[in-house]
């Protein structure tokens, strides 16, 4: 559960419920967010529901009290931090685990979470970005923590490998390939053995995919005729 | 470098700015920003000095031309895609691998990448979103890319042993394969349009070493000088 606390832009909280919508995290709370009209957020492209039916909650302490584990988000390298600090990564893992509700709180745009908020959470986390420029933007530093937590949810899935030219094509290539630079005079005839290893080689290289190879054997057969009409 | 295609609001261009300041991606381009006053976006905390040193492109083409790698990002689930389609966490794999300048492409807000824009990718991305709402927010795709590609750079970062052909190359390869096609009659010239787009693609499926582009290069400027002898 995403849990926003004191945002003072409409466009964030729209933006944090687009990117739940994305990542399949249905459940939303707001604690005393700035403007009232929050629910107009309009940058939540098709995050309506979400929106609509988000909880308003009049402190952090209301929101997470049905979570066991709650869970703040941070910008802070230096700050003195009473909690432990976890990167996105480590914390991801450990909530991943966890079987009961877990409360994932992000603080207001220009102050973050406050002490008070803070001591409500078990531990922090934060996103590993430039110590020069840390601070993310919110509905981005949502996006990240939600995309960190599904990234290893589904089992990575193998694009089949393009099949490819089989050897009986390049073969064919390559034979066409000399005769039209044979043709074209790129080579003289009597270097054409020392060429056309290098060219069956280059062609080889070219490790073409199978659908491919019969496009490019008919390109080279009508530049070959071509070539040929002229002699 | 981040490129960013037709880009309609300025605060998506002030969010990736800000999202790339935070991961340490200090290279941004934009290719035709529908709103000139993209430089004022607002949402740019601690961002300026990137996005006053952005560049403007007027193309794709202009904006990748000495890249690589060109990779577009996309929400497609069963779009019919011509390319092969990677998740982020593979995607994010080569790209670090890759030794050489890497595109990163993001299209509009409305439609993402157009056809002709992708036929200047080696191939897509996708982040991992529902099916049911896999459309992200601009801005927030474009942090939860850079986190992926910095996740892991603690690991050690291999080096790619063969380095590819720059896009310069790929589109002066694919400049003069259209011109022989036209003096070789593979395709009429009224049809030449449809199939550049295709052979842009073709030619990129190619990866080819970069060692081996101006071969090519050198053979096809060979053949087309030969078959505009007959003329």
């Amino acid at each position: 559960m995403v849990v926003l606390v004191s945002t003072r832009n409409p466009l964030n909280i729209g933006a944090a419920a687009r990117a739940m919508s994305n990542f399949g995290f249905p459940r939303l709370r707001v604690v005393k967010p700035y403007d009232a009209a929050w629910r107009e957020a309009r940058s939540a492209v098709g995050a309506s529901s979400l929106l609509t039916s988000a909880e308003e909650c009049a402190s952090v302490a209301a929101a997470v009290e049905d979570c066991s584990l709650v869970v703040g988000t941070t910008a802070a390298h230096n700050r003195e931090l009473q909690h432990p600090l976890r990167t996105l990564n480590e914390g991801a893992r450990l909530i991943r685990k966890c079987s009961s509700r877990v409360a994932l709180l992000f603080g207001s745009e220009k102050r973050g979470l406050s002490n008070e908020d803070l001591s409500h959470c078990h531990w922090l986390m934060r996103i590993p970005t430039r110590e020069e420029h840390g601070s993310m933007n919110l509905g981005q530093a949502v996006a990240v923590c939600l995309y960190e937590l599904t990234r290893a949810s589904r089992a990575p899935r193998r694009i089949e490998k393009t099949k490819r030219a089989t050897t009986k094509q390049s073969e064919a290539l390559t034979q066409r390939l000399m005769e039209a630079l044979i043709a074209s005079e790129y080579v003289k005839r009597n270097a054409a053995v020392s060429t056309e290893t290098k060219i069956r080689r280059m062609v080889r290289r070219l490790e073409l995919p199978e659908a491919d190879a019969d496009t490019w054997l008919g390109i080279l057969r009508q530049v070959l005729w071509k070539l040929e009409q002229q002699r």
